[in-house]
């Protein structure tokens, strides 16, 4: 009895020895946490605030628990062109539901986008998205919606690179979430996609669990149904986590400031703004599309994604602008063949 | 340089050992993590559903990710008598601020209030409440709002124990929580109590941080003052986590669904058929006030605290009942003298 607990206590010990060697590994100088950035400016600045925050001795020093970074998602984690990816997930959903929906052959935006024609049917702007985000999102339970989006991910493939969309989040930025949390931060996503779709897969594919993804939601409703307790999602939009929504949501969600945060558009500008004003040293970065090969290149004048008051304050107060074609060597992670 | 390194290795091997040996002094048999909690069945049924969901060799096996644990805070970690903790907060908050409010002697519920009449100044219900909280929670920043509350819990004293109200935390509570932890449980409060009121100090008192603590809460605005920008607290009710808001919030705030959930009155029903009908094991209790000697004693006609229907769920379904007068050997931490 005595031996087994000895014997435990060294198996935990050996345990602890191999994580601290890797520990040691990872900070010998010719291990680099972000092989897929180009040395530069952009990267020297996100490592100088790295170290900054977890130095011992440095005068800037962040408690762990404090060490929080924010990120956007669409745009800042993973592509979101020609449309954002949760828009081609409804749009799908639309085609997989029209047999139980006859009406739509006859109601807009459905009609036109069962007709091929997608222009029309987004023509109606945010009220036609609304509609079909409503009417593909609502009505399941919370565990029925989850599975519905996990099995979509599995199969459904973008439709100009011909890759999975969980295939087409940003390696470097794969890099750096995993760099913050070797070094003591929580990584949080902090998007205007719909919290219930993004939580099925953030977890395996960013290593962020779903108490971390924050996001627009609907509303959802308790029910008894069968004698068994079910969350139901309602047709009804509760919370739009953008622009100055997310440092509500950020407080709502988190309690505390993040002392970095990551993102791509002018709906991002209030959560970088939040995170540079606080009693820490705060570090704010833009992920800049400037690469029209590898990727997609837009900025002022995109509908989607748009990059303009944020460009100019990003410049006027020092923020990091990471140019995708400058800074990052990789878009995407090697496809597994 | 390779010394450092080395020094450094080992500094985080020794550190490592430590916790080995800690856990190992934890495991032996002779050391109670519940020293508070008489040995009897309800005890008993903790430990084995902890045992049950953590042994690597259980067909009930848990992975440590979903193992989440919920409480309710008034009445289930600390006490709820003779009136909320945090409406006494706002009581104190009204005469605080009576003299920048002349017209509040004029006008109910705060005339009442002012004259020491509070039977009179409750004599409106949920409204005058609703009124007392706006008037005393809203108009400030997130920052003020924080630091008026640890301002007030430093120097209140309860009315008729005099103790501090964070002194009046339930010492068998305190352990649990502990003792969930260290079993890799993620501990969450989930209260009907403003999450910005509870925020503050649970991290110190319950070990639980701002990120896992969920409560009701008022709407929230972004705004920039002089160029600093604030979240401004407004006098308008966004969410009352109650009854079947519990599981909502729990949904929107955590993802995933608690294995694990203690309450103490009917507010908390919804939470517990929950978390026991999910795909994993489910334990759910209520602590039960039956003890008016040490604490107070309540339950189905009480105005606070009601347990009416959840006592007979409880008892159907076979859920834990903590019986706190023959359950815990003491009620409070012993005093800081």
């Amino acid at each position: 009895m005595r031996f087994t607990r000895l014997l435990a206590c060294w198996l935990i010990v050996a345990a602890c020895c191999t994580a601290g060697a890797t520990r040691c590994l990872s900070e010998s100088p010719s291990f680099d946490p972000l092989p897929s950035w180009q040395d530069g400016a952009t990267k020297q600045s996100i490592v100088a605030f790295v170290e900054r925050v977890t130095a011992s001795d440095s005068p800037d020093f962040v408690q762990e628990a404090e060490r929080i970074a924010t990120f956007d998602n669409d745009g800042t984690l993973w592509t979101e062109q020609p449309l954002y990816f949760q828009l081609l997930f409804a749009l799908d959903r639309v085609r997989t539901l029209a047999p139980e929906h006859p009406e739509w052959k006859q109601q807009e935006p459905f009609a036109s986008l069962l007709r091929g024609d997608l222009k029309s049917a987004l023509a109606g702007g945010e009220r036609a998205v609304a509609e079909i985000i409503m009417a593909t999102h609502a009505g399941t339970t919370t565990d029925e919606f989850a599975a519905i989006v996990t099995d979509w991910l599995a199969t459904a493939k973008h439709p100009t690179t011909n890759r999975r969309y969980t295939e087409m989040v940003f390696q470097p930025m794969l890099e750096l979430l995993e760099y913050l949390r070797e070094n003591g931060f929580q990584t949080y996503v902090v998007s205007g996609g719909g919290i219930d779709f993004m939580r099925p897969w953030m977890e395996e594919v960013y290593g962020i669990p779903p108490e971390q993804v924050i996001g627009s939601r609907g509303k959802t409703a308790f029910e008894v149904r069968d004698g068994v307790p079910v969350l139901v999602r309602q047709p009804e939009l509760e919370f739009v986590n953008d622009k100055a929504g997310k440092p509500v949501a950020i407080h709502q969600h988190i309690g505390r400031r993040p002392i970095a945060a990551f993102g791509n558009s002018d709906g991002d500008l209030q959560m970088l703004q939040w995170v540079t004003t606080g009693p820490s040293p705060g570090f704010a970065a833009y992920v800049h599309h400037t690469d029209g090969e590898r990727e997609w290149a837009y900025d002022r004048d995109s509908s989607i994604g748009t990059l303009d008051q944020g460009l100019d304050e990003a410049e006027a107060k020092g923020w990091a602008v990471v140019d995708m074609a400058r800074d990052w060597k990789v878009i995407y992670p090697a496809a597994d063949n």
